[in-house]
């Protein structure tokens, strides 16, 4: 580990200038404290030494996630996290991870600058400007379903999309479904890439080899319903698993205006279990990710994080919640409907 | 969470019976009491009402692997699950799970008579007794090294196998091998098949289609080494990754006894990094599962488990280890040597 002389001796300064920056001193030109705060972050120093009783500070970072209202997907997610964190004794910053945040400043030096131990990262897409520095960054963080190989500092935590994929897959199977399709949405997040090879995953798992036409994915929601559906209606599916609840509403909504019957003549399931799901109609059977526990896993994997323990994936266990989207198969004839 | 009441319901006794019965009271006749035990694992009871101040108790469940010396696999797993537990005020036993334990008691009712609270569970096989019972325990359970899907109870914790093999490929790529082999031991063992799949995974992620014969496996050290060894090398291989350690050593001296020079005309990399790698000749490349953290993540699995936060998977970050064991590929024609 690095030492303030480490950083001292590589600039040519006193090990005090460097103590000054990295506690934000005034009297060191901004200049310099950027160097020393570049400096530290190339050799690995990232624990900076506070007076005792100094805080100690987490943050989340927001990006392309709602989390402000209690039904927005990210609200449970931070409320977990908080309700871990906070009683052992973190103030926890939540600050959203805006893209002019992200080019302005390099990942470590802003974990650095803000004195923050560690971050939570939510909703960041894979072409986020800080998905680049995680993969040399020293500062222990935590994302929500992004995966970063082969950095003993940064951790993954999610939901196991492929455990949840092979319980969708074996309730329809067992439901009598034999042509199941999925529809998806954008291939540039991690999560959606994960769920649409899970499903694939299940599929094969009768070691029968699925046809790549029986999944329809896009960037937007309208592709996916107005293209894809009626493609996978076409070829006679009798059972459609989407990779997130809002597509399968989508799809509920579109089939019935098309005169099908929901659960009778076509079963759909969701993935996430947002509060929604139990108001739909019919109310939506779906995939459930914890979102509390989703955040005290976070916390957990973060508190690992800074105290050495290399914890790379941790996953919770899904669970398939049945509701009133799915029934037993009725064979169609392919073509018959939209 | 069912109540000692549902208990004395089901069976027509008094709630009173049940107590006693949970508790070992010696008035309560054993086939009464195997039934009330047997009653409260159907219905998931697992929680006894234990009086202030009792004892709280895991338990480490070791099958097939060697604990007791300090340069033995299991050791270190054991001694950082205890560097945990025991601080947080557990008491850990160790037992030996011999397939006549599992044979002649189920895994609930054993854990449940003993007053486990959980268990961390060590080199069981796929063909143990009780990897059947994981799938409907109500347990708090670790499994390290084995995964048991669409349980809330049961977790799994381990190295990330394909980062490993990841890490192992592109390693040898960097070198300049481009003609990579595999030899693997018992396909019986859930993680001999994730590290061979992550081998193919590996090779797979620069777009090409890995040769199926470039892995030889076997339950038979001796087998992998006089069969599938000759036959690797005789497809002209200059980089051989192994499923463990033990394997690499093998292979290692099996080629110089045969004329080989380690690493110039083949390069070798292990997997584990056992004490004893640091003293093989040449010095053993290998990845390194740390056993102290696999241990600590162990029992914070289960702590977490037992809050109702249900883990499924827990990998720790695989690390490459660079010793002397691989060097920069020489082109070697197929069928030249052994």
């Amino acid at each position: 580990m690095a030492t303030m002389q480490d950083i001292a001796d590589k600039l040519g300064v006193s090990r005090g200038t460097v103590s000054k920056a990295l506690s934000g001193a005034p009297d060191i030109s901004e200049t310099l404290q950027k160097n020393i705060l570049e400096t530290a972050v190339e050799l690995g120093y990232t624990k900076l030494r506070r007076p005792r009783g100094t805080e100690r500070k987490l943050c989340i970072l927001a990006a392309n996630i709602d989390y402000k209202e209690p039904h927005q997907f990210g609200h449970d997610i931070i409320l977990g996290f908080r309700q871990a964190a906070e009683p052992a004794g973190y103030t926890v910053e939540i600050i959203a991870a805006t893209e002019e945040l992200q080019k302005s400043t390099p990942y470590d030096i802003f974990m650095l600058r803000n004195a923050y131990h560690g971050a939570f990262v939510l909703g960041f897409s894979l072409t986020e400007p800080w998905m680049e520095d995680f993969h040399t960054s020293h500062t222990p963080t935590v994302l929500y379903d992004n995966y970063i190989p082969a950095n003993p500092a940064i951790a993954y935590v999610g939901v196991d999309n492929d455990e949840g994929m092979a319980l969708a897959v074996s309730h329809l199977r067992g439901l009598g479904h034999e042509n199941i399709g999925y529809l998806g949405g954008a291939p540039g997040s991690h999560i959606m890439q994960a769920r649409c090879s899970g499903f694939f995953a299940a599929l094969s798992q009768d070691g029968s080899t699925p046809d790549p036409a029986c999944a329809g994915t896009s960037y937007y929601v309208t592709e996916c319903i107005e293209t894809h559906l009626p493609r996978l209606l076409a070829m006679g599916v009798t059972g459609i698993i989407c990779s997130h609840d809002l597509i399968a509403n989508a799809a509920m909504v579109r089939c019935q205006q098309d005169g099908l019957h929901v659960p009778r003549d076509i079963s759909i399931i969701g993935f996430d279990d947002l509060p929604i799901c139990a108001h739909t109609s019919p109310p939506l059977t779906t995939i459930r990710q914890d979102q509390i526990q989703l955040g005290k896993s976070g916390y957990y994997a973060l508190e690992s994080l800074q105290e050495q323990i290399p914890i790379g994936i941790l996953l919770l266990h899904a669970q398939l919640i049945l509701r009133g989207s799915t029934a037993e198969a009725t064979p169609r004839i392919p073509c018959d409907v939209l």
